[in-house]
C-alpha cells in the first residue's frame, strides 16, 4: 500500500502526494493529475491544513501516537477542555450510528423494548448492592450544586444503571405474569477514571447501550446471556470484521454484584493486548433480593426473587476497530460501517483538458456515484476544483474510506474505471457498465479479508502455553495464551504481578502485568494438566483460561 | 364513549368493567364476553393492578391529577426518587423513537449529521457569552466530587450546548470551504428548575435534540431557520396529529443571546393555555464573535464571523400530546406515533364454547393481525387467557390504542371484525376480507380527524382583540388572543401582572398572567390600530402578537 510520508513543509508534502499518484499510476497504467496541490492553495489556513493531512508517525514506531493523529486527522474526535471528555465527530459517530442501527433492530427481535431512566441516582438507591457499588464508587461523579444553592443532599451520575432501574422494576413485578422485563437504553454514562483517558478506550463520559431483563427462571436468563453475547459477537464479526473469542469473566474479572460475566474478546495486533468487546452478565438474584424484585411462586412456593440479565455495548467499539484495522496512512473503515463506503474522484484534468472534457468526465463520475447510490452502496463524489486529486487520494485514504473510484479521460474513453482498495491498496480496472454488481461484490469482498486478514493475526499468537517461562516470554512477544489456571483472585493477583515486565527494552509493548482476558467457551482439545500455569500455585486448574495484557 | 370509572374496590371496578363491555356489546350487536374479570384474580398484587386500572378523575374536574393518572396508569412514566427525575417506558418512550426517526431523516436530507459532545462543560466556556449564562445560570447543576474527592474546579452540566460545541467550531472554521457546519445531537441535558415539576412538561433532565448550524451568510442562515421550523411544524401536524402557529418570540421570550427566535405553539384545549412546541433560534454572530468562529473573507474584507443557528425540539412533544388528545379513558395515540396501531381481542368466549371453535377464534385473529403486520401496520393480538375481553378494552383504550378490533365466533361465521376507534368510541363493522386496506386507511382518517378536532378547539378560543377589557375576560374563558403589541419587554412584563386572575373561582384556569405566545408570521388581515393592548403604553403597536396562558 502506497504511505505518503507528510513534514511540516506544505511543498514537500505536496511533492510526496504526487509521487504517491505517479507510482499508482504507473503500475495501473490509469490516467493521473500532475497539478500541483499548492496551485490551488489559496490562504495560509489552507497550507497548514494541508501540510498536516498525512499521519506523522507509524503505527509500529509509536502506536499511541499514531492513534491520536489517526483519531484526530481523520476528522472522528476533537480534544476537549475536561480531561477524559471528547467530542465524537460525525466521522466517528456514523460507526456509533451503524452499530445501533443493527444492535437495536436485533434486540427488538427479542422482545427487548428501548426506555429511558434519569442520568441521576440517590445516594441511597446507589448504595443498595454492597459488592457492585464497592467497585463503582471510587469514579461516581457528584451533583452537589445546583446554580449558587447546595443540594440539600449529593445525588450521583449514573456509571451504569442497575441501581437507577431495580427500584422501578421492584415496583413492576408483582406477580410472575409481569415477567419477563426487558428493557434496554442508548444512553450516556459517567466513570471518573484517574487512569490515563485515551480517546474510545477509556473515557470519563462515553455512550452506549444498557440491557436490563428480569426473568422468572434462571434458565430463562441464562438463556438470554448468551443469546446477547452471540449478537455482540456479530457486532465485532458481522459490522466491524474482527473476530473475537467468546468466554466466561474469572471471578476477579467478572462484573460486581453479578454471578457470572460473559464477554466478547478482541486482539490488538500492534501491540499484542487483548480488548474487552462487550459483557453480558447473568446477576443472579443478587439484584432482586436488594431491590426486592419478587413475585408469588405460581406452583406455591411463596415469594420468589427474580432472575436477572443485565448487558452493556459501548463506544469503546469504533477504538477497538481504529487501533485494530488502521495502518500507517490512516484510519481503516470497514464496509459495513463506513459512512462513505466509495468515493469517486474525478482525474485526469489539466490546463489542456478543453472545457467540455471536463463536464463529461464529472458527469460520468456523477453517473458512477448515482448509480452506486442507486443500488444502496453509500458512494460520494469528490468534485471539489480547489484542490488536487492527491490531496484527495490522501484525504479519503486517512479517512479510512473502503473504496476509492478514480476516473480520468482515458479511463472514460476505455469505459472503465480505477478501483483502489483503502486496506490493501490493490488497484481493479473495472468496466462502467459492470460497476453496480462489481462495486457491491467488492466491498462484501473487502468485508471478509479485512476479518480474515485480523483472524490470521490472532491466531499466529495465541498459543496454549502449559510451563510459565513460556507464558513470559511469549507475553512479551505478543502473545495471547490459553493457560490450566485454577480461577482463584489470589492467583490471578499473582500471575498479573508476575507478568510485568521489568525492562522498557520494547517501549512499544506495555509493560502491564497479564490478565485473565476470559475463560474461552471453546476449550482446547486436550486434558487439563495437573499444574496451575502459576508456578507458585498448588491448586488444581478448573480450565484454560486466556491470558494477555489488556486495555 | 364509554367511561368506566374505578374505586378502590376490585368488585366494584370488575362490575364497571362488565358494563362497560356490555353497553359496547349493546351497540355493536356483536359478540359479549360476560366473564368475570374477579375470576381470574389470583392474588391480592392483581387485584390492587386491576383496581386501579381505570382514570379516576376527570380531566374537566382536574386535569393535573388526571394528567398524573394518564402517564402512570398508561405506563408511560414512573416516578423516581429525585424531583423532577422520571422514568420513560417504553410506552411513552417509542413516541419519541417515531418522533427520532422521522426527524432524523429530514435533517439528513438537509445535509445535518448526527455527533455527539460531552455532558461536561468547563465554567469558562460556560460563561463566555453574558446573555446566554445569565438566563441558564440559576439552573446550571455542578459537579465537584468524584468518588471521595473534591474536584480541582466544579464541572457544569450541559443546560444546552452551544458552549460546548462553540471552541470546537472556531478549531475546525479557518476558510469559508470549512462551512456550512450543520451537527446536531440526541442527547439529555439538565436544567435544575425550582417550579413545581411536571413529567415530560417541565422536567429537570430531559431529552431532546439540538442542531448548531454555521455559515457563511447570514441569508443561508436563516433560510435554515425557517426549514427547520417547518420541519417542527410537521412534527406536531404530520406526527402527533397537534395544529400549531409558526411565529417568532418577543424580544422577553426569546432565546438568551440569539438574534431571534421562531417557535411553533400548540394550543391545550383543556385549560386554554399555548404550549411552545420547539424552537429554532437564529444566534447572529454573537456567539461567532465570543467563540471566535471566523474566517478570511473570500472577497478580501479581512477576518468575518461565521453566522449560527441553534434548533432544539424535546420529549416535552410527549407530553403536549397526552395533554392535548388525551380524554377521561386515558390517553389517545395518534396513529403514526402508536407503537400499536392496531390491538385485535377475541372475544365471546364463553365456558360454553367449544375448543374447537375456540381454537379457530385464536387462529383467525392471529391472521387478522398477521396480514395486518404485512401491509405495515402496527397490530398485536390479545389473546392472554387470564383476563377478560372487558379488562383488555379498558387496558388498550387507557394506553390509547388508536383501533380495537374485536373478533367474536358470530363476526367469525358473518366474515367481519368491528373496529372500536379509540378516539371517537366509534364502531365498525369491517369485511375480513377487506381488513388491510380499510385499516389503513381508517387509521390514516383517525389523523386527520384528531388533527381537525383540535384544530376546531383552538380556532373556537383563538380571537383578534383590540380592548383589555375583552382581552381579561376572554383570557378567563380560555382564550387565546392576537392583540396589537409594541413589542416592548416592559410592556409584556404589564400585561402579564395585569393579567393574573386574582378570584381562584375556576381551579382549573391557571390564574398566572399571559405571556406573548410568539408573533405569528400570518398576522391578522386588518390594520393595525395605533394602540397597543396595554392600556398604559404609549408606544405604536409593531405587530399583532398572540398572548395567552402558558406553560
Amino acid at each position: 500500500m502506497a504511505q505518503s510520508k507528510c513534514t511540516d513543509d506544505a511543498l514537500e508534502m505536496d511533492l510526496t502526494v504526487q509521487q504517491g499518484v505517479v507510482t499508482n499510476f504507473k503500475n495501473s497504467l490509469s490516467d493521473s493529475h500532475i497539478g500541483s496541490a499548492s496551485s490551488s492553495v489559496k490562504s495560509r489556513g489552507d497550507v497548514r491544513k494541508q501540510t498536516k493531512l498525512g499521519i506523522e508517525v507509524s503505527k509500529e514506531d509509536n502506536y499511541c501516537e499514531w492513534y491520536v493523529q489517526v483519531i484526530t486527522k481523520a476528522e472522528m474526535v476533537e480534544y476537549y477542555d475536561i480531561s477524559g471528555c471528547y467530542v465524537l465527530r460525525p466521522w466517528s459517530y456514523a460507526i456509533w450510528e451503524f452499530i445501533q442501527e443493527w444492535f437495536d433492530e436485533e434486540i427488538k427481535k427479542l422482545g427487548v423494548k428501548n426506555c429511558y431512566f434519569p442520568l441521576f441516582v440517590s445516594q441511597s438507591a446507589l448504595e443498595r448492592e454492597k459488592t457492585h457499588i464497592g467497585d463503582f464508587a471510587p469514579e461516581v461523579a457528584w451533583v452537589t450544586r445546583s446554580g449558587q444553592s447546595d443540594l440539600s443532599e449529593p445525588i450521583a451520575i449514573r456509571p451504569t444503571s442497575e441501581t437507577v432501574m431495580y427500584p422501578s422494576y421492584a415496583k413492576w413485578v408483582q406477580s410472575h405474569r409481569d415477567l419477563p422485563i426487558k428493557l434496554n437504553q442508548w444512553c450516556n454514562v459517567v466513570r471518573w477514571e484517574f487512569k490515563h483517558p485515551t480517546p474510545f478506550l477509556r473515557t470519563r463520559e462515553f455512550l452506549w447501550q444498557e440491557g436490563h431483563t428480569a426473568f422468572q427462571t434462571k434458565t430463562e436468563a441464562e438463556d438470554e446471556v448468551f443469546k446477547i453475547l452471540d449478537l455482540y459477537s456479530q457486532v465485532y464479526t458481522d459490522l466491524l470484521a474482527i473476530p473475537v473469542i467468546k468466554g466466561r469473566k474469572t471471578e476477579k474479572e467478572k462484573f460486581a454484584g453479578g454471578d457470572f460475566t460473559t464477554t466478547v474478546e478482541a486482539y490488538v495486533p500492534i501491540n499484542g493486548r487483548g480488548i474487552q468487546g462487550a459483557t453480558s452478565h447473568h446477576l443472579g438474584q443478587n439484584f432482586s433480593k436488594m431491590f426486592n424484585i419478587s413475585f408469588e411462586d405460581p406452583n406455591g412456593g411463596g415469594r420468589v426473587h427474580a432472575w436477572q440479565n443485565s448487558w452493556g455495548l459501548s463506544t469503546r467499539t469504533i477504538g477497538a476497530l481504529v487501533m485494530i484495522h488502521g495502518d500507517n496512512s490512516g484510519l481503516v473503515l470497514p464496509p459495513r460501517v463506513a459512512a462513505i463506503q466509495v468515493i469517486v474522484i474525478p482525474v485526469g484534468i489539466t490546463a489542456q483538458t478543453k472545457d467540455e472534457q471536463k463536464t463529461l468526465l464529472i458527469e460520468k463520475a456523477k453517473e458512477i456515484s448515482d448509480v452506486l447510490v442507486d443500488v444502496g452502496v453509500r458512494a460520494e463524489l469528490d468534485v471539489r476544483d480547489n484542490i488536487s486529486p492527491g490531496w484527495k487520494f490522501n484525504h479519503w485514504e486517512l479517512k479510512g474510506v473502503p473504496v476509492r473510484i478514480e476516473i480520468g479521460p482515458k479511463d472514460l474513453a476505455r469505459g472503465e474505471v480505477i478501483c483502489v482498495i483503502r486496506y490493501s491498496g490493490e488497484k481493479r480496472s473495472i468496466a462502467i457498465s459492470s460497476i453496480a454488481t462489481k462495486c457491491g461484490e467488492m466491498l462484501e469482498e473487502i468485508h471478509c479479508s479485512m476479518y480474515n486478514r485480523i483472524l490470521e493475526a490472532r491466531e499466529s499468537h495465541m498459543k496454549t502455553v502449559l510451563e510459565w517461562d513460556d507464558f513470559r516470554s511469549l507475553l512479551d512477544q505478543k502473545f495471547i495464551l490459553l493457560s490450566p489456571f485454577c480461577g482463584r483472585i489470589e492467583c490471578e493477583d499473582e500471575i498479573k504481578k508476575k507478568s510485568m515486565r521489568e525492562e522498557e527494552d520494547d517501549p512499544r509493548a506495555p509493560a502491564m502485568g497479564a490478565k485473565a482476558l476470559c475463560i474461552p467457551f471453546e476449550q482446547p482439545d486436550m486434558l487439563l494438566p495437573s499444574n496451575c500455569i502459576n508456578k507458585n500455585c498448588s491448586e488444581k486448574p478448573q480450565f484454560f483460561a486466556l491470558f494477555g495484557r489488556s486495555y
